[in-house]
C-alpha cells in the first residue's frame, strides 16, 4: 500500500496543481464563477470507468497468459528431464538437460530486453526500480550460458536468436538419437512433443513481448482519464464555493476543500488507469512482471537435483515482496 | 445468509461510525451543513460497481480454473487406476496407485500451505474458521504419506517438493516397465500421457497458488470502495436533514436515519468487494475454497475400491454446509 | 411470455405490497413526506444492472459448458459405436454399445439427483413443474439399467457411483480385447481415447453438478436487487405526489400511480436477477435445463439403429415447448 | 445502412405512435402535465445498455463459434481430400471425397431447416428476405445428394439424419480399408482423427442449431428495451413543453419535437436489442447467417479440382452484399 | 500521439461545425434558447461507452486471434524446418522448406488483398497510409514466388488459391516420402501434424479475413456515437450561456466556450469508436495490422539460415514506429 502511494505520487502532484488552478480561476476577477458543470463530469466518469475497466481486463488477460506459458514450461521441463534421464546414458542426459537450462536462460534474457514501448523508462518507475533487482540486468547472457554449454556457447551466442538456436540443437540431437535407434520410437515421439511445446510456449511469450497492448486502445483510455481528471476540479469548485456561503468556521476555507477532495478522486482514477499500464508488458522488468527469473531458477534447481548434483544455486527470494 | 451477515459484521461497524461522524459534522457548530454533494457519490458509485464487477469476474475465473484442474485430476486418476490394474501384476498396480494417492496427498498439503497474501489471518476469517475444519491443518503430511509409501516415505518427505518427487518416481517406474517390455508400447504411451496431464494440472494449481490475483488490481478496487463508502454518509446526511424540515413526528429524528440508511448501502458495497476477496485464493483454507480434501478423499475411496480393498476411509462430509 | 409472467408472479405481489407501504408512509400523519431520494435509487440501479449482468453472464457460461459436454458426448458416442461394430463380433459390439447406453443412463440419473442448493423446491418452481415432465423422476435407474445390462445390472446398481463403475467395466473389456489381440493396436488407442473423453466429460458434468455457482456471488446480487426494489417505490412516490398537485382529473389519483409504476420496474429488475438463478444449475430438473433426457434418448435411438434393431424407443418430444 | 434502416422500420412506427400518445396525454385536459420523470428513464437507460450489451456479446460468441466450426471443417476437408487421394486408387478416393461432399450437403440442409424459435417468420425479416436467396430453400436435399452418391443416395435419404449416416459410412469404409491393409496404419489413424473432427464439428453446429440462446435471457432484454422505449417519450415531453414557454417561433411547435426526438432515441435502442436477435441463430437463413452455402460450395470446388475435374460448379456470389 | 491526433482530424472538424450550429441555433431569433436537455445526453453517454466498450473488446479479440495464428505459424515453421532437414537429403529438404516459404508468401498476399468492407479506402486512412509501406502492395506474388518455386511457380500462380495449392503439394510430397519409406513413420506423423496445423491456421486467418466484424454491430455502435456527438453541443450550450450571465470578462465570450469544449468531448468519444474500427480487420494494410510481412520475413531469415545460406534478406524494420 505504501509502495502504491509512492508510485502514484506524480498523479497527486498533477491533481494538486490543476485543483489550485480551478480554485484560482473561480475567484479570478473577470472570470469569477468559471466552472464546468458536474453533469459533464458525470458522463465522463462513467466512460472512464468503463474504458479503463475493459482495458484493465484485457491487460490482465495478457499477463495471465504470460504466466500460463511459464507454468506450461515448468511442467514440460519436468517431463523433459525425466525422459532424458531414463532413456539416455548420463553424459547425453546431462547435455540435453543443460542445454534445456541454457534455453531457459536465453529465453529469459530475450524476454527481459527493453522494447521502445515499455514503461520502465518512465520517471515513476525508475525510482521504484531501486527497490528490487532484475537478475537479467545484473548479469549477462554470455556469462550465464558458458557454464551450461561449454564449447558450444560461442556458436549459440553468435546467433541472433540464441533461444531458437538452442531448441534447434535439441531437435537435431533428439532426431539423431532416434535415427541411431538409441531411443525407442515412443520416447522419440514424446520428446518431439515436448520440443514442439517449448516452441509453442516460446512463440506465445514472443508474441506478448513483441506486440504491445494496442497503442490506440491505451491512448484512448489515458486520454479519457486525463480529460476527466482535468475537468474534475472545475466541476467540484462551485460545490465547495456554495458550501462556503453557509458561513461559520467553514465559510472562508470551504472553497479550498476543492484541492484535497479533487486530488483524492483524481488520484484514484489515475491509479485505475495506471494499474493497467503496470501489467501491460509482463516481461519488462517491472515489479508486476511474471517472475520469470524465479521460475527458471526453480526449474534449474529441480533439474540439477534430478541429475544428482548437490552444489545447487539458491532460489531467488522475493525482494521487498517483489518476485522477479 | 446468516453466515454472510456475521462475516461482514466489520463493514457494518465501520459504516455506523462513519455515518455518525457525518451526522455530527453536519450539525457541528462552525461547520454546520458540511456535506459532500451526492453527484460526486453518484460518479463513484458507477465506478465502484464496474471496478468491483470486473474484479469479481476475474477472481471467479481463477477459482473456476482451480476447480477445473481438480475435475481433470479426477478423470485422469480413474484412467490411471484402470490402466495400472489391467496391465500390471497386483503388487506393481498397488504400488503405482498408492503412489498416486500419495501424490494427491502431497499436492493437497502443498496447496493448503499459508501464503503471505492469503486472507486467512484476517480477523473476520479467523472467527469464521471455527465453523469448519481443514483436514490439512489437523493432520501432517508425514502421517498421511507413511501408510501410502511404506519405506519410500522418508525419501519423499526429505525432498523440498514431495509432489514433484512422487510424479518423478511414477515416471521412472513407468519408463522401467516399458524398457523391460512389461507393458505394451500403447499402454506406455497412455500412461505417459496421464503423467504429463498430472504435471500440467499440478503446474496449473501451483500457478494459481503461487501468483496471487495482482495486488494492484485488488488495491484499486478496495480503494474505490473505501472512498465511496466513506463519502456516502456525507452525501446522504443533507437529504435526511431536509426531510426533517417537513416537521411532524419525523422531524427531529429524520437526520438520524442517515445512519441505518448509509450503513445498509455501505455494507452492500463493501460486501460486493469482499465477495471477490473471498474467492481470490481458492486454496487458502477458506470456506469458499475448492474442496480439495473432499475431492481427493473421493478419489482415494474409488481407487482403493478398484484394488478390491474393503477397509475404506469415509467420505469427508460438508460441515455447516461448507465443503473442504 | 405467459410462462414467464406466471413464473414471476411472486415478484409482482412483493412489489405491490412495498409500493402500497410507500404510498401509506408518504401520507401517514407524522411522517408525511417520507421518501428516499431518487439519486440514491439511481446509484443502486446502475450497480444492480452491473452485478446482475456479470452474474447472468457467468451463469450462462456454466450452462453453455454443460451443453458442450453433452454435445461432445454425442459425437464420441457415435465414434464409439462405429469402432465397436467394425472391429468386434456382434455379441461383443452389442455388449460394448449397450453398456455405453447404460453409462448414459447412470449419468443422467446422477445429474438429475436433487442437491441442497438447487432451486426446484422453491414455490415458484414447484407450481411451474406441473407443466413438463422429467423422465428421471418418473422412472428408476434400476428399471432402466436392467434391460441394458442383463445379469451385470445388480453389480452396477450396488456400486455407489454406477456411471464410474460402468466406464471402468468398459476399460477392462477394451484392455482385455487388446491383450487378447482381438483388436488392432490403433483401434485400441482410439477406443482408449474415447473412454478418456467419456471420463473427461463426466468429470466436467460432475464439476458443474457438485459445485454450485458460488453462493456469496448469488447472495450479493440478490441482496442488491432486494435493496433496490424495496427502496424504489419510496423514490417514486414523491414524483407522483407532485404530479397530483397539477390538479385536474389526475390530481387525486396521481399518487396511486406509484403502485403500478413501481411494480412494473421492480418486477423487471427482479426478473433480471431470477433469470440467472434459473439457469445456474443446468441439471436440476428445471425448464431451462440442458435437455439431457432428450439428448441421451436420441443417442440411444442412433446406436440401436446402428446395431440393426428395429424396435426402437421414441424420441422424447418437448412438452409445452420445454425440452428435458 | 439503407438496409439497416429498412429493416428497423417497425421500431420507428412504434416510437411515432407512443410519442404521439405521450404528447396527447400531456395536453389532454384532466391529466394535463402527465409525464414520467426523466430520472426514472435514466436508470432504465443504463440497465438497457448493460443488459443488451451482455446479450449482444453472448450472441456474438454463438455466431463466432458457428463460423469457427465451418473454418475447421474447411481445413479438415482439405486434409481429408489429400489423404484420400494419395493413399487410395482413383475410384475409392472419388467415392470417399464425393461422400464427404454429400455429408457437407446433408449438414447444410439440416442446419438450414426451420426451428420454432427462429425469427425468419417475423414480418420484418420476411420482407427483407426477398433481397437474397438461400440455396437450401431453392433446392432439395434429394436432388443434391443423388449426383454425389449414385445408388447409395436412397438409403441415405431414408435415414432420419442423413449427415450422421454419411459419416458412419465413411467410418465403415475407412475401417475396412484398414482391415484389408489397403492403407498404412498411420494413414488410418489420420483418417480416423479427421472423421472424429467431422463428428465434433457437426455436434458443435447441432448444439448451436438445436439449443437457442436461452429464451428467458432474450425476453428480459427485450422487456427492458420495451419498457424503456415506451416510457422515453413521456420523459421527453415535459422538456420540450418547457422549451415552448420560451416563446418565439419555436413556441407553438416545441412540444411536437418530442416525436422526432423520441423516435430517434427509441429506434436506436430498439436497434441495439434487435442487433443481437439478428445473429442469435446463425443458421436460420438470415442475412447475418454464417454463409454455409458459400463455404460448402468453395470446398466442393476445391475438392473436385483436386480430383482433376474441370466441369466445376460456380462459386456462390454474395447477392446485395449478403453472403449465404 | 501526434499520429493519433492527425488521424482523427475529421472528427474535430465535424464537432466544430456541429458546435457552431448549436451556438447559432441557441441565439437565432425565433428559436432562441433551443437546446437538448443534458439528462438525455447523459443516458446516451452511458450507452455509448458501453456499446463502444463491448465492440472494442470483441474487435480486440479478433486481432489477438490473428496474432495468435501467426505466432503458431512461427512455432510450426521452426519444427517443419528442423524435421525436413534432419530426415531428408539436402535437395528434398531445400524443396520442402522453400515451398513452405512460398506458402507463407501466398498466404500474406491473400490476406492483404482488399475486401469491400475494409476501411483502407477511407479518406482518413489514405492520407495516413503515406507514412508507412505494405510490402504486398509494392511487390507482386508472381515476383516473390518465382525464386522460391522455380519451374513449379507457374502452376501455382494459375491456381485460384495459391496458398492452398502449395499446402497440397507439401502433402503430396510428404505422403510420397512416406510411401517410398524415405522417412520413418513417426516423422511422417509429425510432418502430417504440422501440415494439419498449417491448414488450421490458414483457415483461422481466412475466417478473420473473409468474415468482417458483423456489420450490424459496428453500425449500431457508430450510430450511437453519432447521435451522442451531434446532441452533445446542444446540451452544452445552455450551460455556457448561463455562465455568461455571471458577467465579467467572461460574459460575452462564455457561450463560445461551447465550441472547444464540445469538440474536445466529441473528439474523445469518436476516437473511442474509431479505435475499434481501426483494428477490426487485422489484415487490411492498416497501421494497426498484425505485422505479417515482418513475421514472415523473420521466418524466412531463420529457415534460410538453417539451410546454411548466407545471402539472406534483411528484416523488415518498423517505419515511423509502424510494423507491417
Amino acid at each position: 500500500m505504501t509502495d502504491f502511494a509512492l508510485w502514484s505520487r506524480r498523479s497527486v502532484i498533477y491533481m494538486v496543481v490543476v485543483s489550485a488552478l480551478a480554485v484560482a480561476a473561480y475567484r479570478l476577477p473577470g472570470i469569477t464563477g468559471f466552472s464546468v458543470p458536474w453533469s459533464v463530469v458525470l458522463v465522463l466518469g462513467t466512460t472512464v470507468s468503463l474504458v479503463a475497466g475493459f482495458k484493465n481486463s484485457q491487460v490482465f488477460t495478457r499477463s495471465s497468459e504470460a504466466l500460463q506459458a511459464f507454468a506450461q514450461i515448468t511442467a514440460s521441463s519436468r517431463m523433459w528431464s525425466n525422459l532424458c534421464r531414463d532413456f539416455n546414458d548420463v553424459p547425453t542426459a546431462r547435455q540435453l538437460i543443460y542445454r534445456h537450462l541454457a534455453w531457459l536462460t536465453a529465453l529469459r534474457f530475450a524476454l527481459r530486453r527493453p522494447m521502445p514501448w515499455e514503461s520502465m523508462g518512465r520517471a515513476a518507475n525508475v525510482e521504484f526500480r531501486r527497490r528490487y533487482r532484475i537478475q537479467e540486468y545484473a548479469s549477462s547472457i554470455a556469462d550465464e550460458l558458458r557454464p551450461l554449454l561449454a564449447e558450444q556457447a560461442d556458436d549459440v551466442l553468435k546467433s541472433p536468436h540464441p533461444a531458437i538456436t538452442l531448441l534447434e540443437m535439441q531437435s537435431v540431437q533428439v532426431n539423431t538419437l532416434f535415427k541411431d535407434a538409441r531411443i525407442p520410437p515412443q520416447v522419440y515421439v514424446e520428446l518431439t512433443k515436448l520440443i514442439r511445446d517449448f516452441h509453442d510456449q516460446q512463440a506465445r511469450c514472443d508474441r506478448i513481448k513483441n506486440n504491445p497492448y494496442p497503442r490506440q486502445y491505451a491512448i484512448v483510455s489515458s486520454m479519457f482519464v486525463m480529460i476527466f481528471c482535468t475537468l474534475l476540479p472545475f466541476g467540484v469548485v462551485p460545490v465547495f464555493a456554495d458550501m462556503g456561503k453557509l458561513g461559520g468556521a467553514l465559510g472562508p476555507i470551504a472553497i479550498w476543500l476543492t484541492i484535497p477532495f479533487s486530488t483524492l478522486l483524481g488520484w484514484a482514477y489515475m491509479s485505475l488507469d495506471q494499474v493497467g499500464e503496470s501489467s501491460a508488458n509482463p516481461f519488462e522488468g517491472n515489479a508486476n512482471d511474471v517472475p520469470i527469473s524465479q521460475i527458471c531458477r526453480d526449474i534449474e534447481i529441480e533439474l540439477r537435483t534430478g541429475l544428482g548434483e548437490v552444489d545447487l544455486p539458491k532460489p531467488l527470494p522475493a525482494v521487498n515482496d517483489i518476485a522477479t
